[in-house]
């Protein structure tokens, strides 16, 4: 569990409307064989297809029913179901979601093959996955919306294997017990002598932690109650700092907001999004959120992955 | 109005799945200053975005309600409404047009700018347009479902102008009088003279003519009906000719079958879309459509545009 890969894939940083190159919200997290969906933009699974991710969706996460937030999830079914899928797959997401998987189940004339589930999300959800869980947190957006925190289950400390050698543990099977949690009977020099966890074992180390936020308003106190120490914060943008105005009236953030929000809670690497499309170029984008946050600010283009490492690898 | 421009952009040209490369299925006709299309699969509005072919939509027209036919209509939507559209826009399409276009209106939790209307096309139906007609005609693919055939109006007849001037008529505003179809008096010699507008005025000239199936099986009667010298015939071309027991399995064409009905109607070219993603090249429908018609045939790949001359240019 501990050691599996986790990629982020930027499908689409578009802001409501799409460009030639940039498409609607899509932003996918695979951790080890898992794969969920958090927003899912019209022509997700054409930007799946471009980035090579497979069709293995086990989960799609909304944060707020405007259409370039959820139109992809229509094609994508569709394209499931004309694959072969079987198994059930879930869609979560605020208020409206049921009727939201009632649209999709009843769109086009065709028989869908697997059966399209819904739930609803309130903020402070937890949807538990294995190793890992999905967070719902409110955000402000000027209707219901939540984004969502993914974070991995703590991983046990570091195991250290000298020391257990010094102490008269033979590496094999007690090793593993001893990382289990569990004392272990040795004998040194003809004397019995228990060996505790704690003698070998570091304490507990956190998992990762990666943030959506969706579109909304810069919410400090919500993303910090469940978001510190993010690995990786993937905030609205909309506006850069010049565009505060714009930004308070439509609820959506600035570049420098939203770098605010990655300092308060000491993200390891901020990801800019959803930037207007009035903007060419996301160079002040990536100014103002570099005046106010010192950790990693990037401004990924569609079909950008990245891998999050453990903060300790 | 005789010498309006008309191009046909292929905007998405897959078959029922996407792929990297070919957006789902998607026709735009630009006929003068009219824009027209038929079917608006998942994505047009990007593929509109790249083509350069800007908003300004007078109509949609759906064949059938397979998804990857009509899903890009709400991303489509949406945008107008966001770029300011406020000129109403009527979707056609066959039965259940008018629950489509409701949920098109309460899809996403965003109000529309402008009215979006809906008008069920039967087979026979003629949308009349200044200068163009749109026509349906009943195709067969297992649901309800309609071609259709974009005609232009007759043209006057050539006007000869050498023959005017020797029968006395000065160059000016009577040219356009025996044009117009009217008689007009003319001194020659001192003898007043009738010249009347068949002497000077050719036979009509039909318009262009452009027809586009849709998912089909061949409907060479329906099609010959009344799309006899097509200029462009753009037909389900799903299956190679080997496929053909699958094509008639799933209410497709073949692409032999395609060039069957162009050369039916005696259609100038012919273009193969919806080709399968099983299909790695269209080499071999290229070939297979070659083999029974003697026109030009082409495979389109999505963005290509073509102009569509009038036949005696």
């Amino acid at each position: 569990m501990s050691g599996e890969t986790m990629q982020v894939y930027f499908l689409g940083t578009a802001g409501a409307l799409p460009s030639p190159l940039k498409n609607p919200a899509c932003l996918m997290v695979r951790r080890g064989a898992d794969t969920l969906l958090f927003d899912c933009g019209e022509g997700a699974q054409q930007q799946m297809m471009r980035a090579r991710t497979g069709f293995t969706v086990d989960a799609i996460f909304i944060t707020h029913w405007h259409a370039d937030h959820f139109l992809g999830v229509f094609g994508l079914v569709q394209t499931l179901s004309f694959m072969g899928r079987a198994e059930p797959l879930t869609i979560y997401g605020p208020e409206w979601v049921h009727e939201f998987a009632e649209d999709v189940r009843h769109m086009g004339k065709t028989q869908m093959r697997f059966v399209l589930k819904s739930e609803e999300v309130l903020p402070g959800m937890v949807v538990p996955f294995d190793g890992y869980t999905v967070r719902a947190f409110k955000t402000r957006h000027g209707i219901t919306s939540v984004g969502y925190v993914l974070e991995e289950d703590p991983r046990p400390g570091r195991f250290d294997r000298e020391e257990a050698i010094r102490l008269g543990v033979k590496p094999g099977p007690l090793f593993g017990r001893l990382q289990r949690g569990e004392e272990v009977l040795v004998t040194v020099d003809g004397q019995e002598r228990i060996v505790r966890p704690e003698q070998v074992v570091g304490v507990e180390r956190p998992g990762r932690k990666v943030i959506y936020t969706g579109d909304t308003r810069p919410v400090i106190p919500a993303v910090s109650e469940i978001g510190m120490d993010a690995d990786l914060l993937v905030h609205d943008a909309t506006y850069n700092d010049t565009d505060l105005a714009r930004a308070k009236e439509v609820f959506h953030a600035t570049a420098g907001e939203a770098a605010d929000v990655a300092r308060a809670i000491r993200a390891r690497t901020l990801a800019l999004i959803h930037i207007s499309s009035r903007y060419t170029a996301s160079t002040d984008h990536l100014a103002d959120a570099k005046q106010r946050f010192d950790g990693e600010v990037i401004a990924p283009v569609d079909l950008t992955m990245i891998e999050i490492p453990f903060r300790d690898a």
